[in-house]
């Protein structure tokens, strides 16, 4: 195969497995139903299962074709619901591309040479008359086989809670506080059949894309995080772009939005759809406003319908959809500090503006709801007038489109299209909560999905930290899932580095909150970790870690020999001053001594040490030594 | 001069001013006191002052010869309180840099070349019977120098407070949620005054330490950040640290403790307190460990006296003694899942139960005080059974050790000793206003000073985030200095670039803090820099944020041309998909047409605009458009 020059970053995607881990699987209740999991493997001989969306890419032994996509992992099931057929669908034109009619031809033979004609999947559609979204079965009492997916897979193997709950003293004093959630220690198939049908949760997956590791987004669910890739009218190419997706879920992205917004924007998104495991996510406003050459005020409803259907053909899971921002909010963000921030609301702002009309999209939302049902398409409802800044946070401009976007949900959910609300943005922390309550209050419990927020402004650079304590924040008041924030905010656009930085901060807000909130198993990490570090074994340290690389990296810097991963101390305080080998050290002492204190100690152990302590006596000491 | 080869370093200290930067001053009442800030002057012809820890290294002005130690603040305000007088001092042994008595001459002549002994002031105390505690003298009415600088200091310019207040429905609408902080709206040294006396705030400020520009940290001051420094056995050098304290205080550390463990450590910090414009901390116990070879069973309290004597004849602005680490409490951590993870810590508890004896901090704490008060050293009461992990927060062992700081706060008020109290550690996010909680029930609301805490304990390499979270609630919560945690914590020693990532993560939170707790001002510098980015006038972006260098060097790899630093768009989104450039356009555009229709807005804006829309009419637009 002559390959062009342009794939050779793709043949060497990052595929190495997570150190000491292995992919494993929880079988479900059909033979071609099974949740990927990854397997620690430490050197006390214990196993710790952590949940992973790195797809089929961390898996040696599997061979991936970049050209030919991802091996199908839903097409049966969507297959044998008998409710979709296959047509011919749209025919891609050279302007999805952003190129110019007189372009076509040349368009064309550049896309068959990059062989990427072969990754359009024949599409699939509703019947005539039929709903095939996840929310329309839930509804009618149906647990698919998405749904016992993401059972599967929120529960994980939760080997650890016996332990957990085993210390009672300790389970009752770190239980979280859920803030309202309501979080079954075991998640059925039909809980998740529950939570979509009342949607309070959504599983994004089009039924054209099969590829799809199912995954729900709700707040008795784990918090998730998305990433945002996409190139960009003055940087980035398409090679990069698949690259960006693995390495994304990778380090944990539980979804991505594509947000390109150049050249060959439906050729890209038909790479990252047929690579992806993870739901794509994206804002169609962007290429309808390439359609019609950046100009607004020329968009118009047939040309935004048609980039609907042609990306819900593509496979895309949600769509962003600016549909709340109406005519009459404009006016309120003339006082704001830093005025509307969104993208997609800018643009419709400006189209409404320059028309004196309603917003196309919020008069035609049931036109939306009809295409969104044909391909189990999710509503992500844009918060188009989400604040830019701290002064502009909870403002009557972002309150009202809130409000607006609840009523929206309530109309989505009458066509059972699933939805979920976007959130801010810039709120200072004492802000944070009132969002949460406002949006449960006004949109019924779809899923929040928010942007950081941030909590100041004065950090570019460091916006994914100044974010991530927002995100942590209101992850625990309840927010479904965090959009992760880079380094590069305001700035520019992230590279490899900055994305890996962003999911980073991200993961940690994430499972701060399921930590916050008592999520059955997520402390269970936590605990296998600080038990690692508390017995000195380096290496299963790094590997329960977030990030190995890094940790195993910076230990080296200063300690680089093999022989101190095995150490009992390490470079922060040298051998004498390690507090951890002196409390082994203490232990051990109390161990050899006092059998007979031991007995004392058993009963009301503080009230008779202030006793003893209080005639001068000799002391207690510990009861237990390590064991 | 031959300056040894080991000053290379030294000479090349980080002197530039911050970009666009000047060092301005406020003057006091008296021409010896004046309040350096850093003003930055924005390219529309505002300027900014923003509140400068950094010292003389930023102002060009000053020359600066570390050999000799940075100009004298305050001397003349401590010899005219005539109440202190100067004395032989504790003689410089060798043993106190960690060299055996038989190496004292090599030792010696070591330090004479190295200029070290023109660095040892002749030192002060108290005059027999005095006290000469900033709180003594606040509990007696006296305003000194020191509080009108730190309310001058606080207090800055405040430029933007009227512009702020102008827009009542913002004001109101961000004001912060102080969360039982009494922040007046004008610091007067009055209230500082106040503040001190009733132990709410400390001025860490021991009368050897004149170089020092006296800081407050209390609950209704601004929050604060604590970096630590120090070498250890395994690796770091003399010359690093004073760089690494330059360096520390440059991107903003108010605090700096010097942890330093290995040889050197009396001459190291000679060098760090001569050239500290900051209060620096210790944790006198490990010199003392030192001492005895690093055996904790042998150290005796006559040991650790005469440790805290050279210290406070050095000049050391307050010590972290482990005093509440008594013998009942250490069986409390037997059953925890990281035992003790305080070096201070482990080494009393090790030291109590080889002695079945109670601590001698504790027994002898009134001894303790005595020497304090003779020089001004505060305490910072150390939590030595701080949580390790999320699994041991909140434990009996830890509230029992936070009870007991309570108890010893009372004794050293009664000695009108300036005291703080150090809290954790590892603290999941639902259960860190406990913290807050207790501590202020139980110690009487002398100020809080907290590491992070760590949020979740799976983020080696990224403690640094994991912790600013929990960093950022405690703060809005009440605490009133935060000890930052680096990239490397848990794994290694940080490096100068680990040391700056710690720094700007806590300068987020302590912020984020400010912000939240409605700290007046604390909002002037965000507010002017989204106004600059919404102006897109990305010169004064990132001259205003905390790291300019890497806000600058972020943009310029998208876009490094020097006209797309005035450009109305940026890398991100490109020309035609910049919601910012487009609101403006919206705004210039409503401003073209619509001066009648701004009369009709003026009144009842939505309710018109919703009639307006039933009856499919035309739209309002916007009546303001940019100034």
């Amino acid at each position: 195969m002559n390959a062009p020059d342009k794939f050779t970053s793709l043949l060497s995607l990052t595929r190495e497995p997570f150190p000491a881990s292995h992919k494993c699987v929880i079988p479900g209740s059909r033979p071609d139903l099974f949740v990927p999991v990854r397997d620690v493997q430490l050197t006390n001989g214990e196993t710790v299962s952590l949940y992973d969306t790195s797809g089929p890419y961390t898996d040696p032994k599997v061979e991936i074709d970049v050209r030919r996509g991802l091996p199908d992992v839903r097409g049966a099931w969507i297959a044998e619901r008998n409710d979709t057929e296959s047509y011919e669908g749209r025919m891609h034109h050279a302007l999805d591309d952003g190129a110019k009619n007189e372009d076509r031809d040349a368009q064309r033979l550049a896309e068959l040479r990059a062989g990427a004609s072969a990754l359009q999947r024949t599409p699939r559609r509703a019947k005539s008359g039929a709903n095939v979204t996840q929310m329309h079965y839930a509804r009618r009492g149906i647990v698919t086989p998405e749904m016992e997916y993401v059972a599967l897979r929120e529960n994980g193997k939760r080997e650890w809670m016996a332990e957990y709950l085993a210390n009672e003293e300790r389970a009752k004093r770190v239980a979280g506080n859920p803030m309202g959630a309501s979080i079954p220690r075991i998640i059925t198939p039909e809980f998740v059949r529950d939570e979509v049908a009342r949607g309070r949760a959504i599983i994004p997956a089009n039924i054209n894309h099969p590829e799809v590791e199912p995954m729900a987004i709700g707040r008795n669910f784990k918090v998730k995080i998305n990433a945002n890739i996409g190139n960009s009218a003055v940087t980035s190419s398409i090679e990069e772009e698949v690259e960006k997706l693995v390495w994304a879920i990778r380090w944990g992205a539980d979804n991505v939005m594509d947000l390109s917004t150049g050249k060959n924007i439906h050729t890209t998104r038909d790479w990252i759809v047929r690579n992806s495991p993870v739901p794509i996510g994206t804002v169609p406003i962007y290429q309808a406003l390439e359609k019609v050459g950046g100009v607004a005020e020329d968009l118009t409803w047939e040309i935004y319908r048609d980039t609907l259907i042609e990306q819900a053909e593509q496979g895309v899971d949600y769509f962003t959809i600016h549909a709340g921002l109406r005519l009459p909010f404009i006016h309120l963000t003339a006082d704001r500090m830093t005025g509307i921030v969104s993208r997609g609301g800018s643009i419709m702002a400006k189209w409404c503006i320059a028309h004196h009309k309603e917003s196309f999209l919020y008069t035609h939302f049931e036109d939306i709801c009809d295409i969104m049902k044909a391909y189990d398409v999710s509503f992500s409802l844009g918060d188009g007038l989400r604040p830019g800044s701290g002064a502009d946070a909870n403002d009557e401009a972002q309150f009202a489109e809130l409000r607006t976007l609840g009523e929206l949900t309530q109309i989505a959910w009458k066509h059972d299209v699933q939805t979920m609300i976007e959130g801010p943005g810039h709120v200072p922390m004492h802000m944070i909560q009132s969002n949460m309550d406002e949006q449960l209050k006004h949109c019924h419990e779809a899923p929040f999905y928010t942007l950081g927020p941030l909590t100041i402004d004065i950090a570019p650079g460091y916006d994914h930290i100044a974010s991530a304590i927002g995100a942590a924040m209101i992850g625990w008041a309840g927010t479904a899932m965090l959009c992760y924030v880079t380094p590069k905010e305001h700035l520019g656009l992230p590279d490899r580095d900055d994305v890996k930085q962003g999911i980073i901060a991200y993961k940690i807000a994430a499972h701060a909150a399921d930590v916050a909130k008592g999520h059955p198993g997520a402390r269970s990490r936590d605990d296998a970790l600080s038990k690692a570090r508390f017995e000195f074994r380096w290496q299963d340290q790094f590997n329960l870690g977030l990030d190995p690389d890094t940790a195993r990296e910076f230990h080296d810097e200063t300690l680089p020999k093999d022989s101190s991963k095995v150490a009992h101390f390490c470079s922060m305080c040298g051998p004498k001053f390690c507090s951890m080998k002196i409390t082994q050290e203490v232990r051990e002492y109390a161990a050899k001594k006092g059998v007979a204190e031991a007995a004392v100690l058993a009963e009301g152990m503080e009230e008779k040490s202030k006793e003893f302590m209080a005639g001068g006596g000799e002391m207690y000491i510990p009861i237990r030594a390590v064991s």
